[in-house]
């Protein structure tokens, strides 16, 4: 069969490309000997016919769970069959691109089993939980408490007689509710409850709680326990989210975790010895979200970048010539109202990666300083994250909204994979911390770093240095953006001293309305949010350019950094111009400045327009994985899309079940026509 | 039973409401008579157990389909069981609130035939599709074509021997695409496809083609037509959008459309008379979709609004006092967060209803004005119908998930009621013209009433007005904001000036740019962009203001007029806020005024804070439309999501379908566990 137009268009793209590709990918995902095993890992989730694309949509809600519970052992079974380590079955998992019913027993449940239990605790439950003869899960947001734990209403009261905790919801809104993996399948759950001893209250503690009985799976007396249902927007479809309630229901005292705070046969609660160190590993999750962010971004990008270049609609000159193919209407891509919105989630998906790499060696180095006892970084790199967290995850979940909507009407099809893709993501802007509330501990956190630059200026840290210039106001309300001509507004100094001055602007005010007679806090949060992703922004512009500074030391192709670096300043001026009206506010930018920004942006959209399709191959996503008939590396969107559409199972009769029961009684309601 | 304390929160907030809440019940829906009228047919459905949320949630395709026909049908006997006028029953449908597979059968294929086709077209197929003996749909899209109809690559070529046309999908991308009823119900369909008669192509025009058989359903000898699959988010899933591909299938020549264009027996064209006044029916759908953005953000807010008061989350003091109970935590709804995202919503939302009522007023004189042959006030009502459109649109798609997110954790649950509710509204932003594309052409009309002002100042368009501003650029240059205090902001005058200036900036701009040497139209798309939105912002104000004028005179109460005043002060205050760059980047808004105007916005918020839910119960939304267990009238928000979730199928067993299948082995497979 001859090529379809779509494919010789997606090649001749992709031909274009200026620079080798495998530089970025390496840049991406690391040593030719991991892009190899990612890749094999990855063969083996779309080999199975269990994780096929097919086999996941359109399903009941009892068969989507059901198919969850399918994808979980098969999962199991590739890692005894390929001999997997942990690692590799994780990464296999985010390959199966589901939340299964035993996501959380891998990454909450036995990780907290080892970090919070004693040595003793985690001999006796970590292997039985390893070899899934347990499966667990963490419950601790309630009805009616997610953000605020300290307000938990589950409680756990010791009984000195029978050595027992008593675990009780205490009210109705005390139910525990949307717990992964408790729906359906868990055995266990590690609950969160407040811990009562003798009438008095220790806060929120951990205890492992048998749920199901490992003979017959049903749940013990004083457990009430099921699934939540639905999800919104077809979300996490293929997990049984739960619920659960305790009727004075006693467990072991054992049953505790008590790697830091115990308590001892004789009722007495031995306080944690410091508290700081549970940080460590939000840390890391938020640092794993930042990168999670990029890498969906990414996804979405490759699917709305590969079709719109195959795309072509409406016979418009564009700037950019389409000599080859003269009789051919207009490729989507040409138009500037697709590059200006394109071009910069592409940026805005490299600079994240940036970011995760940072966020991920920051943790790392402090790591290794709490090993020796030094918490000096731990706040930093805490507000980083938070932040950070926050900033991403709301640009990630926009971002990939924002290719579907580019794609115009197919986008919407199913197909397109971006449904899939935003209905699972978009959670991830409550999870983990709320995105709104995060903006509060970071914004407090550089509050206190304009306290310490007053006084001890060489202990503000690293990523707060700029706090010190707004100490003289005078000064600094003098700044003014150094730009003369179009092309100084790619020079990284002059970006990071905008993005300096915004962020430092914005906390000096904070400082001032918070030193207000009577100002409430609260009052003053949204107020928060605005300082605390202007610091979120300028840490990613940092990492950017940190980015493009690593891979020129690498040794890559003068190409490579070329192109690397037109994107962090693609992402750092449409950042930029984003915020505007901040910068004018103040008159840090001035009227002849914002217009040769906008120069310098469309400048660099014309100098990426060559390269895109290379930037987004260099993700190397598998197809199935895109699990996307638009975004498909070969290009033959439209083919994909009519074969994805013939193997739906409407499609597999002739006449559609209901024709007898309800199409008939509508066509005779007033009598058979007659034609 | 004891009331809960969130149905006392969401009581106590209500009781607190200032003004009569039916006055802006009849604000919104007429007449008392029309009220009582509208809840008497959404009770016919919300009574119908055919209509029950539980029996629409959690399905196959196949069921979701299967319940689509079923509610069709159930739809159909209504109107008769109770005497429905077509009106009525189209009213019954809207509550239905899912798209169902006859829907585009009563929207397009029926008002097309009356309105396209000739008096004995009407005659004869009129009467059919109204008795639904045949069921019609609309097929214009194709695999390859959506905005661009005029390269459509169906064909209808005429057979002079047979008098017959014969219909041809000439590529493989001319598959038609999307089409609504198309995938199993329809028995014909109108199809556009390009006119052709000896070679010579006329272009796209109408045709009724059957395509299943009246006797048993299946499609005739050289159609292929099946189901497209599932759609985006879950959004669209009861309605059976389809494709069809013909295969040089002969049909009578008087199926053709034959109103305006004819082809006669012995195949001469003869051309319509005139061709804008297509434009007519175009306008009333953006109308309507105007007041459909309204009504679908009015929902969200409806639910945000109610589940924030009844939320309470963290001991935090905020400015709003709760002395009634010193004890509880604060309610959600109290923090400015919360309020600075969710009080524009329901600005945005009265602001939208108020350019609804606007645009069907505006429609109904032109219409009476193109009777008499006068088609002067078209060419500014179809512009401003395309810009609102696109900005309505997207605001409500916007505002609606922002909801979503307001309400944290819980409303990423499906019973959250958003998820329905976005997931089929978000395509509105591409079909019935893209939102991007349709900016270019109010931008070009804009443009042109530049033109007109130099030449002919009276003559530019009540809308437009602001343009003759511009031509003395000098004066225009020079124009400021006359704020002087923070009150200055509320004078209706001084918020219209504000948005006229900006556009009128904006098309000046454009002017400028479209005349530079090698200047290519694409190339400006971004700046016609942001030139159309602010020109619907513009007539978005000017409505709200109106619609403050119109109770005014209505006789309502003083507090009714108050608060109906702060929100549409609110509504143009935000706007404005959020395009703020823009005012200051030539100077029209000062940094002092940037202050006062946030200063204003925040007490425009205290202000409403005692009427909110009052104004969301003004909307008049019946629980079972609301579908919602977050956002029910009674407020006990945790009791429904409880209640929901015990309906689940999932929970209908005590151990999990799948659980000897895939649960056991997972358990056992390193041996079962020895505890």
């Amino acid at each position: 069969m001859a090529q379809t137009q779509q494919v010789k268009d997606l090649a001749a793209a992709r031909a274009k490309t200026t620079f080798p590709v495998i530089d970025l990918t390496r840049y991406i995902h690391g040593s030719d000997e991991k892009i190899a095993r990612r890749r094999h890992l990855a063969s083996l989730i779309s080999n199975d016919p269990v994780f096929s694309n097919d086999a996941r949509v359109g399903l009941s809600r009892v068969q989507d769970v059901k198919q969850g519970l399918a994808m979980s052992l098969r999962l199991y079974q590739l890692k005894e069959e390929h001999n997997l380590t942990q690692e590799e079955m994780l990464t296999c998992m985010d390959f199966v691109d589901e939340l299964l019913p035993v996501g959380l027993h891998e990454t909450a449940f036995i990780p907290i089993i080892y970090a919070q239990g004693s040595d003793e605790q985690a001999k006796y439950w970590g292997p039985l939980a390893e070899k899934h003869q347990i499966i667990g899960c963490y419950a601790q947001t309630e009805l009616g408490h997610g953000s605020n734990l300290s307000q938990l209403e589950t409680t756990a009261t010791l009984d000195r007689d029978t050595d027992q905790w008593i675990i009780h919801s205490t009210t109705f809104t005390a139910s525990k509710w949307w717990i992964g993996g408790l729906g359906a399948i868990c055995t266990h759950a590690l609950i969160q409850a407040r811990l009562i001893i003798d009438d008095k209250d220790y806060g929120a503690h951990g205890f492992i709680v048998p749920i199901r009985s490992l003979k017959d799976h049903r749940p013990f007396p004083g457990v009430k326990v099921g699934d939540i249902g639905p999800k919104s927007y077809g979300g996490f479809s293929k997990i049984d989210n739960g619920f659960v309630r305790f009727e004075n229901y006693p467990i072991p005292r054992e049953n505790m975790l008590m790697r830091f705070a115990k308590v001892t046969r004789e009722g007495q609660y031995i306080k944690p010895p410091h508290s700081k160190l549970a940080y460590g590993s939000m840390v890391l999750l938020r640092s794993h979200m930042v990168r999670g962010a990029g890498m969906t971004l990414a996804r979405a990008a490759t699917i709305a970048t590969r079709y719109t270049t195959v795309r072509r609609q409406f016979h418009v000159p564009t700037s950019r010539k389409d000599a080859a193919n003269p009789g051919l209407e207009t490729q989507v891509i040409n138009y500037p109202m697709v590059q200006s919105r394109l071009f910069p989630i592409i940026a805005q998906s490299y600079a994240m990666l940036a970011a995760g790499t940072k966020m991920r060696s920051m943790y790392e180095s402090m790591l290794s300083e709490l090993m020796k006892g030094d918490i000096s970084s731990l706040a930093e790199v805490h507000a980083i994250s938070s932040g950070l967290k926050s900033t991403c995850s709301t640009i990630a979940a926009t971002g990939v909204e924002d290719c579907r909507k580019i794609m115009g009407g197919h986008g919407y099809s199913y197909f397109s994979g971006i449904s899939h893709l935003w209905s699972s993501y978009v959670p991830s802007n409550t999870y983990e911390g709320d995105n709104f509330l995060l903006t509060q501990q970071s914004a407090r956190y550089l509050l206190k770093q304009i306290k310490v630059a007053t006084t001890d200026p060489e202990k503000v840290t690293p990523f707060s240095k700029y706090v010190i210039k707004t100490i003289d106001q005078e000064a600094f309300q003098a700044e003014r953006c150094s730009v003369e001509t179009v092309n100084d507004w790619i020079r990284p100094e002059v970006q990071l001293a905008a993005f300096e001055h915004r962020a430092g602007r914005l906390v000096g005010d904070l400082a001032i309305a918070a030193m207000q007679e009577g100002m409430v806090w609260s009052d003053l949060n949204l107020e928060c949010w605005r300082l605390c992703h202007a610091h979120s922004q300028y840490v990613l512009a940092r990492s950017a350019i940190e980015g493009v500074a690593s891979v020129r030391d690498q040794g890559v192709t003068k190409e490579t950094v070329r192109v690397l670096k037109r994107l962090s300043d693609l992402f750092a001026l449409h950042t930029i111009q984003a915020s505007l009206g901040d910068y004018l506010e103040d008159f840090y930018v001035s009227p002849n400045q914002c217009q040769s920004l906008r120069q310098q942006i469309k400048n660099l959209q014309d100098a990426l327009a060559d390269d895109v399709v290379g930037l987004v191959d260099a993700f190397d996503f598998p197809d199935h994985y895109l699990s996307s008939a638009l975004g498909a590396a070969d290009g033959d969107a439209y083919q994909h899309l009519w074969d994805a559409a013939q193997k739906e199972a409407i499609n597999q009769v002739e006449v559609v079940d209901g024709y007898k029961e309800y199409i008939v009684p509508i066509l005779n309601q007033h009598g058979a026509a007659k034609l």
